[in-house]
Formats: C-alpha cells, sequence, structure tokens
C-alpha cells in the first residue's frame, strides 16, 4: 500500500490541535479499535514519532478527545443560565447549550457519544456522562415537584428520552448551518413535542 | 488464550436462528469489524464448520440480522393503522409499532442502527433506512399539509428529531420490561413533549 491517500494527505506542520482533528476523523472513518497510530500519523502527513512528541499513543488522544467534548458539556451546567431561575427555565437553557456544544464540537461529541467502555479512558468517559445525565434527572425531577411539569411525566424516563433525542443531532446535523436555529428548534421539540398537534 | 470462556460456552446443538443470536450477541460486544469466524463458533459452542454448513461467513450473518430488524420496521408501515386513517393518526400508530419493535427485536436493530456502511450489506441497509425514514418524512409533511400539525413544524427536520428520539430507546430499553407502557410513553413524548409544561 502507498502511503499517498489522495487529497487526504496533509504536509504542512501540525500543533497538538489540528493532530487531535485529524485523529478524531480517523476515529470517526475507521473506529477507534481499528485506527493504528501508522495510520494517525500517515493522515497527518508527519511521522510516527512526530505524532509521539506531542500524544503519547493512541488512548491518549482519545482521552484529549473525549476531555474536549466532556468539558463543553459541563460547561454548559456551570454557566449563569443553567444555575439560576426555576428548573424549567434552567433545563430549557441546558438543551439549547447542550445542542449548541453538540454542533460546534461535533466530532468530539460523536467521538464521546460512540464510546462503549472498551479502554479506561471509554469508561471514565461513561462515568461522566452518567454524570451529566444524572444532573438533568434530578432537574426534571425538581421541574415535576415544582408543578412545572405536567405531574404524569416520569422524571427518569424523560430525561432518557430528552437525552436521546438531543444526542440524535449528531447524526444529521453539520456545523456549517446556522448554529442557532437547531439548539432553539430541538428545546422546542422537547417542550412541546417533535409533532405537536394543531391546538 | 482457553476456548473456555466461562459461563459464555454452550455446548447445546444449534439451528440457524439461534446461531444468530449468538452472531448478534458478539457483534454487539466486539463490534462488527473486530469478530472472527473463530469468535462466533466458539461463543456458539461448535465448530466452524458446523457453522459455515448454516452461514456462509460473518457478513451473511450481519445481512441475515439486518434483514431482521429491517423486516420488523417495514411490516408496521404495512400493518392496517399504518395505512388507514389521517396522516396523524397513521404516525401515531407508526411511533407505537416502531418502539414495539425495537423492543422486541433489540439486538437486531441495535446491530441496524450501529451500521455505518463498511460493507455491501451495511450500506443496503442503510439504504433502507433511508427509505423507511423517507416514508415517515412524507407522512409528516402530509399531517402538516392536512392542518393536523402545528404550521411552523419543518417536517424535514421533525422527522430527523423523530427518528432520533425513537432509535435512542435501543441505548436503554428492556425487552423484559413492560413491552406495552414503552410504545405508549414515547409516541406521547414524541406528540406532547418529552418535558411538556403543566398547562
Amino acid at each position: 500500500m502507498s502511503t499517498q491517500t489522495g487529497g487526504r494527505v496533509r504536509r504542512q506542520s501540525h500543533g497538538p490541535g489540528s493532530l487531535l482533528d485529524v485523529a478524531v476523523g480517523e476515529f470517526l472513518t475507521r473506529g477507534y479499535d481499528a485506527t493504528s497510530m501508522e495510520d494517525l500519523s500517515r493522515a497527518a502527513g508527519i511521522t510516527k514519532s512526530s505524532f509521539y512528541h506531542h500524544f503519547s499513543g493512541k488512548e491518549a488522544l482519545l482521552r484529549a478527545a473525549l476531555e474536549r467534548a466532556l468539558d463543553g458539556l459541563f460547561a454548559v451546567l456551570d454557566s449563569d443560565g443553567a444555575r439560576t431561575g426555576t428548573p424549567l427555565e434552567r433545563l430549557h437553557h441546558i438543551v439549547r447549550g447542550q445542542v449548541a456544544v453538540l454542533v460546534a464540537e461535533l466530532p468530539y461529541v460523536t467521538v464521546l457519544l460512540r464510546v462503549r467502555g472498551n479502554t479506561e479512558s471509554e469508561r471514565w468517559a461513561m462515568e461522566r456522562r452518567r454524570e451529566f445525565d444524572a444532573h438533568i434527572a434530578a432537574l426534571v425531577r425538581e421541574a415535576v415537584e415544582a408543578g412545572e411539569l405536567r405531574k404524569e411525566v416520569d422524571p427518569a424516563l424523560a430525561a432518557r428520552l430528552l437525552s436521546g433525542l438531543v444526542n440524535s443531532v449528531v447524526e444529521w446535523a453539520r456545523p456549517d448551518r446556522d448554529p442557532h436555529a437547531l439548539p432553539d428548534a430541538v428545546a422546542r421539540a422537547a417542550f412541546e413535542g417533535i409533532l405537536p398537534a394543531r391546538g
């Protein structure tokens, strides 16, 4: 096999940030388990030893990618709108913020959502995702208890469905499309229905 | 490595149906690409040649698994409730039926949803999924045009979000839980909101 891969060969010098971009792209195309450091250095157009200068190996790259996605998502929970207001107002803010992060960090969040727990970093990331989801589930419960949501809402089920709805956006979102319209549209779908009957 | 894998070794004789169950279980645990016919015959507790007696190879098993999932889903579109009534009534029926199939055929549908198009069978399955989704998108459009859904519903976006919501159920559904409550709960979430405000 040739090391030429047509238009995908890159010859410019890379810092750690753009190497991470390249690695995430390869993880998404080939699957993490099937990607070798050989593949990564070929895709980046640098030698394996230059690559090892920045990252100790494949798992370090995965870890950095997962951290970037999780940092973005947890920053939403730390933002003002997620910490003030009624439970329902916070949920609105978080859902919009979560979708904005999904779109802004699309390949990183996609890697995060495909994690199945085969390595230590993956298990760590799954644990962090569970923390995030538990935060949302607690807020849904508060909103029900505060009488802001219909009484028949089952908080655990609602939190799961909300997570499923929001995360499904990575399957088709494109960062070049209007990044403002999508967070509002997903929030509206979550709170008023994807298919709301004409009232 | 020993060929013993503790409680997972099975020694009884297998027909093609239960071999397919075993294969799907391995695909989900190891990932399709990482699973060998060696792994599959070991998991089934039979020789490789007995396995080849039933299936010509790994891709034939994948194809059979994908067909089972897709046959289940397309049967929903062919059912009476999906072909009679208003567009909104049909959508209600289809969403409930889709969730019921997801739960009843959970491992098979999970394999289907993880397909990324690396083999001919995977590309075939993705094409069939697109057909299914196009059918739903057309019905959403009809429901908007018939005035059954709010005018501001964007049919293409709504169809994508609906597909994301429904399919996310495979991440946590358990077939032993009440298989009747879940289809209704997901349908309610889709039509009235996951987090409906107290009216």
